[in-house]
């Protein structure tokens, strides 16, 4: 089992939408945004590094499941960890919890394909990046 | 089997991310448009309809998978149909293509629920919507 | 001369665009949302209370100028500041500002309308918001 | 005087906020496509030509007047014409006109910078860059 590691997140006026709760692609880049942080602050491995070696990374599919709304004024935490790795991705768990209540409000997967940031085709993923992510 | 029906879409350039493609929550934002054309146009009862008599519809959950890029120019074709119906849900399937060449650049499948517009509960839908989608 | 507030926020991976620097239009939802954080922190009235008494604000204009551009793993600052306010609006000022050096990346301003939430009419500011304001 | 030129918009589901009208940031991405589309299709010089060359356009500054809220289901026009040209800038206005009624929603104007691509900085704008937009 992989650590789990937490983003905070303020919700936005402009995410919300004609239903008066954060609109559902906003989910999409709360969890972007959680896993390039915690790229950087906890896998100690940033995006700009990837970017540096030539890599980036693709999403391959995505799924979610969506439980509570959230409103305006929400602090929510967004929680990702790794599930597994293959040979080209990774299969990264997320849970967007409210933070006063730890209600998980939205949870689902990612399943990200490391590739050549020129070429765009996919790349074995090197042994030293799968140690850093077997935290 | 339900019909298929299409929305185009012109990509704009404030959709483009730094991998310079359509980031992909904009994917949720291009079925989401695709489903509100298509209940008023193809299936005759409009989003609007919906409110008036009290309903609303939430996404449930939501499934992707990315297969090529969309890049800026490109012109695409959204494909969504009912897969099929339970007492409070329809499963919405969709294809992304790109117009020229009919490839698909994604593909999934949105749950929607049926909810009371006031109160945010689930409800079941009604013989004449479920008659609606049955085409 | 009336007080300059600071919110500040953290540049994310989905605000990047084709040019690799935050998209424009994200400049309006930064300022859109240090005020509302303003108003409830700053201010003491918030966006909230001013529903619950029938109202809300609406943007007559806006102006911006771009000095520099934002890159993703910028924090920035957000000061907003009240210039003036007529009799139905209130101009409000911003800068936009990297924290690490406090060089302003882009500035302007915006007025906005009191309207009634219900008509979307303009209203007369109150006394007493007036007040709030004049801090 | 110079021409101008109109793109059409329709408003997508996902651009309506929590007042129930089109989010004011949309309207900055409203125009960009307008200019984009418009650069390939009226000045016959596309984006993609530009960068070809080395050069790209900054946005300098932008004033924006909103008139009239813009609804779910409206369809809309985006009219813009060149007002002037600098050695290094280029000031285009715009109005977003409601096709149906052609009543101005929103007014306002850009100016836009001529840059290297690869540097950034301003560059004079070429005689034969000059000449295109003198239509």
């Amino acid at each position: 089992m992989y650590t789990k590691f937490d983003s905070e997140i303020i919700v936005r006026p402009s995410e919300i939408d004609i239903n008066r709760h954060v609109h559902q692609s906003v989910y999409f880049d709360y969890v972007l945004f959680a896993r390039w942080d915690q790229m950087k602050r906890c896998y100690k491995m940033s995006m700009e590094e990837f970017f540096k070696r030539g890599y980036s990374w693709a999403t391959k599919s995505a799924y979610f499941e969506f439980n509570k709304p959230i409103f305006l004024g929400d602090k929510i935490i967004v929680r990702t960890w790794v599930e597994g790795a293959k040979q080209k991705s990774v299969k990264v768990c997320f849970q967007i919890l409210k933070k006063e209540t730890e209600k998980i409000a939205a949870e689902g997967y990612f399943v990200y394909v490391l590739i050549n940031a020129k070429t765009g085709k996919p790349e074995n993923i090197p042994e030293d990046i799968i140690k850093i992510y077997s935290v």
